[in-house]
């Protein structure tokens, strides 16, 4: 075993700094590489297992124990593994919570490319305000903007509005944000402090979830896809008050979207994504492993940190243009700036050097170009080392250029 | 390497007789578990790939051109690679197409638990005529009916209604029907002929696509869920025409379950369940390895005489209840009947020795009770053949009970 977690036999394997489906710890597949053909003595993968049997039923007990032992989450929650990544949810909290109120109004704040997608799903359904106007300045985070007039003329002016100019509705069915923009790079660390006790609170956690602690009790939905921190696509972990869903009076939610069903049926109304959900259930228990949130939140500090020195300490060759107070510690988009403007040819050139040392899924989402370096849990501080040694190394040679 | 295909390192493998998660051929998991660790010379297994990267975009391309090759499906069909198993399917069908036409009604033709299931799930969108009346006889294939009655003073009553009965709309947007019903086990080798040709056919072929040939062009929409006969869990196949989805004005479905959004994105809207995806991959590359559907109808064909006959020659002791010309190829339920009435006692003790055997997942349906024996593509004519040897010999010994 090397000092990197890769046994020699693994020397093929490359680090993955792409934003999802993302890297999962070595140690994690090794132990499904050796359960592959017999699991747990059953004489079947885990994917031919009946999700009616007493060997799979451990499998999704154990992983919802240990996601409540993780987040501490309190009996009065519902845990749910569901199908359809988190764009499914997008239209289950609509359907399922717009009429909370007689309003049938929810408030979304509009942070990013993701809240805007949600937002717009919801307004299929109902009256969706926004609690930032889309007319305003904070429209720089949305896709639409160009991406590198944002990014070198308006340095530092993306972020989140301040809570004092966010309109909010009367008495709104329930408030909805997104915790980490994927995209455009901005992490909300804390919770609204201006939305009303009494609002329900949802939020999409996709991205930073298990990378810091928080407090499940002032939320009413949180949802998360797996396939950034804890495993495979096709699986999106929902956590949620049970008793909302008491209320619910829609009658025309197709069933796999419908909660109240799901929480009856504990996720198994229908087949749940089982090999997904194992994967899960080992990388809650590696989550344990690593000594919980405290020490992965750790690790997400020093990473990030460790990313944004080298971008804060190039003299403005690497720049991310995200307000420091709401700087992602998972997704971090930067350009390449050289006189001033940005240097497609320079990006291309690290995006093809960076390959070559065996690290990979660098390119900027196709939408806003440049770089992005992504730090889900499966990346190690070693590997985010080896990246930013790349980053001064290439620098060092390329900002004469 | 075994005459069985086990090789000698997976002496451990059972035989799995389950109604699904299926067993899969064990050279597809050897070749998935060699792969584990890195996946074509890419250096991440492929649930860490992302659904964007060159290499992932080559494993759903290749499975798609498969899938193609395999059931003839012309360019103006689209196939799809889905979440939510054939349960979101079931509200999909109804969103997309019950505005066809403007009756507004579909006609469902219920065989058993999973058409009810999804005539009452299209029931929340608009107006189902079930073609053969809810309170017909044919309601004896129903789950609510007591099954010990059915089976033992109804035999060879379970099937489906003559055509020449069925009550038909005038103008329906869709005719729906299920080619298999896994529960019930019965089975409609044939398209309905009752049906005018311009009407839509929507067929539910979760259990027994790919055991059979037919003629894609005669529907407009087939589904399939993977973990029967093509994978695991988390992935439903749907083939449909795509001239269909031009004509929907439902402005208010879910994105995920909204056919024009897939097809325009290729199944990829949002991330697909990639690892799924992958497994289909290598199996519907099995499936041309072993000679397509005229190899895998002839081996379905060869299993279910082996048990059928079996049957047939138990004088009794063994009963399946559905007509002849219904019996199910994939899914055989039956009871062990002595003095004219089930005996639960000698049920039980073939559960329980049949495990002694190292094969499984032979219990009946918890709403139905007895045996079941499922023989989807993963399980080879040898085993099944080990089953009907210990089907007699469990009969000569306790026949006399």
């Amino acid at each position: 075993m090397s000092s990197n977690g890769y046994t020699n036999g693994h020397s093929t394997r490359k680090i993955n700094f792409g934003a999802g489906p993302a890297q999962l710890p070595v140690e994690v597949l090794e132990t499904i590489q050796n359960e592959f053909l017999d699991f747990n003595g059953s004489g079947s993968n885990v994917m031919e297992l009946s999700h009616r049997s007493s060997a799979f039923a451990k499998i999704i007990q154990e992983a919802e124990r240990d996601i409540r032992e993780i987040l501490t989450i309190p009996d009065s929650y519902a845990v749910l593994f569901l199908q359809g990544g988190a764009t499914a949810q997008f239209s289950a909290v609509a359907l399922n919570f717009l009429n909370l109120k007689p309003s049938k109004t929810a408030d979304y704040l509009v942070t990013g490319y993701w809240s805007e997608k949600a937002a717009k799903e919801a307004e299929k359904f109902g009256k969706i305000n926004w609690v930032v106007p889309k007319s305003s300045k904070y429209q720089g985070n949305c896709i639409q903007t160009k991406p590198k007039y944002r990014l070198i003329n308006a340095l530092n002016e993306i972020g989140v509005p301040a809570e004092d100019t966010w309109k909010l509705s009367e008495e709104p069915s329930y408030f909805y944000y997104c915790a980490n923009e994927t995209i455009d790079g901005v992490e909300m660390e804390n919770i609204p402090t201006v939305v009303p006790k009494d609002v329900p609170i949802v939020c999409d956690m996709s991205s930073n979830f298990l990378t810091r602690p928080f407090d499940v009790t002032k939320y009413a939905v949180i949802f998360a896809s797996a396939q950034k921190n804890f495993g495979a696509s096709g699986l999106v972990l929902v956590i949620l008050r049970k008793d909302l869903v008491e209320n619910n009076t829609n009658k025309s939610i197709p069933i796999i979207l419908d909660y109240k069903v799901q929480i009856a049926n504990e996720s198994m109304y229908n087949t749940p994504p089982t090999f997904s959900i194992y994967v899960a259930n080992k990388m809650f228990a590696w989550t344990k492993a690593q000594g919980g949130l405290k020490a992965l939140n750790q690790q997400s500090a020093s990473k990030s940190s460790l990313v944004y020195e080298t971008i804060d300490e190039s003299n403005g060759f690497y720049v991310n243009s995200v307000e420091k107070n709401y700087r992602s510690r998972v997704n971090i988009p930067l350009r390449i700036v050289t006189n001033g403007t940005t240097n497609e040819t320079l990006e291309a050139l690290f995006l093809a050097e960076v390959v070559k040392s065996n690290m990979f899924e660098l390119k900027g989402h196709r939408a806003v170009g440049g770089i992005r370096i992504s730090l889900y849990n499966g990346i190690t501080v070693k590997e985010t080392e080896k990246l930013v040694n790349f980053m001064r190394t290439f620098q060092a040679k390329n900002n004469s250029v």
